[in-house]
């Protein structure tokens, strides 16, 4: 694995989430693997799980952390190529990631989509800046379109929760929210999801269809009492429109996931990344109640994340003509 | 110790207090006591002494650190049960207690009095949810009623800053501010005197009396030249009115502490749990004066902490059906 | 090295600077030099390099580390002595400085000039007082007027890009800017620069000259074109006015350096300390192209930062009489 920020970095998904599951077994298993290594956290956006799972992933692989909460700490980035920077920004992006290839043998990143240019969010222009100019490992936090340490916790979940011999059914809905959303969790799980051995379906509102290039094949139902019938597992989450880009359309029915809906439901586990805004993607009644797991996801952040980290120093530690560096 | 919000957490003080004076004098003595453990400072406010002391108690320890600036960097959070979500806060308190049960084996916290609603603070309504949703032991790095770490630490500087045979004197005086401060260091260091061998009395201006709940028995005086006669040790600190709830009333005497009252004391040994504001709470004259033991106090802030730590871990390390998690 | 805030600290220049590259042939060379001792790297503003690459120094010699953003995570701090503070600030420096004493044995600040006030930041305001009131070894990440460690990585870099037989022609070249930017970086090159066995001119607009304490004897050319002649080394560096303090003076020439013009020199090779504005004060053709060693100037800080704090280790070991402590 040379980098790490979509589901087709990883050659064998079945394998990584067997590899995840025996850390979790024993976290502090080989606490030396990273030893006089560094990786460097890179937050452009607020984060809580990620930041607390990734320094715990790397402290049990004995990395050095070098978290840079950049807006805060550092200086004001600039993120477009050719300018003239007489404005508010004081260092660009590039010249930044530059000096971390200098301190980190990886680097790992989150940088949300902006939520104004389309065309900026889908062509990831801050984290292909990242790919282009790294000169060791780039490791997604997040970013515009994909978020893809929660969505490999939420692999290792769904197949910790499923033992009947047949596929589950897994439906992903959208829910309810006031502020335009992005939509990468949402991209990332459906296109875990269609690599995993499941059945896949998910349901939103008309006019809130994901990116096509991410749901391909994968039925989108605009019912969803339909689509949570026999539902095994739930996952839910909001995001804004892709269509009428970075928009909150009006909806006319409610779609917050309360008990009565998930009656309607093969006993579902339901999922969520967190966080939740409760009681308007989520009704407390379902956070709090049984079939919830999405405290184990948040857990098993940790696990994903230091598989990752672990594959990566693998890479690392290879004979120097396979490495990026 | 289970948890340690209060002086109610510790069975018996003289104990714990020369437990912190040997891990004085040694330090580093146990460094792998809390290895492969994780703390987690949570800070929903400001904190310099509490920040570097926990750390470096934690650091001594062997602990994994992890540092949540929580509105920093984290997500605006909400704390009232059963909202709908709808407005500003992001996450639920009580789903980032969840998921910090999964990453860490202390929760460690700050939660400041939000001097707006009597009630609220008065039931220390985050640190409760934090009490509630917690797997984990809990420590309050100073909530909205109390400030236990910083009252041992200040136990431990009198112990080691008396030496007669004869319990010292030690006076509580509120000093002048200009802000409305929270009432969480006066009452603690009030509950805290009155568990040691100690003749304490408290003095401040009519209208900020201390909640009788905190004050009890302990003498309040009006008039601060009376209470400071023959004093061995004065502590000095602001608090706002409890009855008139949060307010800065007007007080028609000059309280704050200078050497020309000091003159009054028994070569008093002066207090403060800092930070302090200089010439408005105290005078240049006195922070800086040789009967100034505010350094040291903040000094024992580390091993306050690393006590109190090493008290959980012991619990930690007791077989499970002792343990809340 | 009892402290370290300028080139005046240094014995022996030319040993340093062969110490930290035998340093950087192997920077996990020496992983518990510091084992058991605690670095404090506070900052009062913003920092990338200096953040990142003096926490790698200190955990590659096995330091603890506490980090303070103190404007984010501690209190308002108050820089002036007598003050009555009643006003916004929260706690005086020289308070917060004797709390650091108690929990660090090297104490390292960032605190720039405030370009305010001419006086305060010719008399470094804030490093004094640091100097004042530290009972431990300080370390400067850039003051009012200087920026050591930065210089340090300087020296470092330009002797690892000299292999002739002669000494380098090193041009120190004023930038565009929109803003008023400090001194400091410039006034620290000019002072290291003349410990080095280099030919040093600066040159700048007029109305730019930097404080002739720190040029003294150093050629000052008004002409750039004339002053990049034959130059090995071009340093490139916006500052503001010294002489009409803190302004941002009209100057007719274009003064970014351009291929057009490194083209008048010796195919110098081209620094910065970084942040740079691209296009404003070095063009992108001049930063991306082959001349440039800016990046190897920021790897060289952790190198700088690292044999500093191993003098200083060494200094701390030393027997008590010659200790600051």
């Amino acid at each position: 694995m040379k980098n790490f920020t979509s589901v087709y970095d990883i050659d064998n998904l079945q394998k990584i989430i067997a590899k995840a599951l025996k850390i979790k077994e024993n976290p502090l298993g080989n606490t030396t693997k990273g030893k006089g290594k560094t990786i460097g956290l890179v937050f452009l956006n607020s984060s809580l799980r990620t930041r607390l799972s990734s320094q715990t992933a790397a402290q049990n692989l004995g990395l050095n952390v070098l978290v840079l909460n950049a807006a805060q700490e550092a200086w004001n980035m600039e993120f477009a190529d050719g300018t003239v920077m007489k404005g508010d920004t004081v260092e660009h992006i590039k010249d930044a990631i530059e000096v971390l290839n200098q301190y980190c043998d990886i680097i790992a990143v989150r940088c949300f989509a902006g939520m104004k240019n389309k065309e900026d969010d889908v062509n990831e222009s801050i984290l292909s800046q990242f790919l282009k100019h790294a000169k060791v490992p780039v490791i997604s936090l997040e970013s515009a379109t994909r978020h893809p340490l929660q969505s490999l916790a939420d692999c290792i979940t769904i197949t910790e929760n499923w033992t009947e011999n047949r596929k589950p059914k897994v439906v992903l809905t959208w829910a309810p929210h006031i502020k335009p959303i992005a939509q990468a969790v949402g991209n990332s799980f459906t296109e875990w999801m269609q690599q995993m051995d499941v059945d896949f379906v998910i349901t939103n509102p008309k006019g809130y269809d994901l990116d096509k290039n991410f749901t391909k094949d994968t039925p989108v139902i605009h019912n969803q009492d339909e689509a949570l019938k026999n539902a095994d597992f739930v996952y839910v989450k909001n995001w804004s429109s892709f269509d009428d880009y970075a928009k909150v359309l009006e909806v006319e029915d409610d779609w917050m996931l309360t008990n009565e809906k998930l009656a309607l439901t093969n006993q579902a586990k339901v999922m969520h990344c967190l966080p939740v805004r409760r009681n308007l993607e989520l009704s407390d009644e379902v956070m709090d109640g049984d079939n919830s797991i999405i405290y184990q996801q948040a857990k098993n952040r940790i696990f994903s994340a230091q598989v990752v980290f672990s594959e990566i120093l693998d890479e690392l530690d290879k004979p120097q003509k396979s490495q990026k560096k």
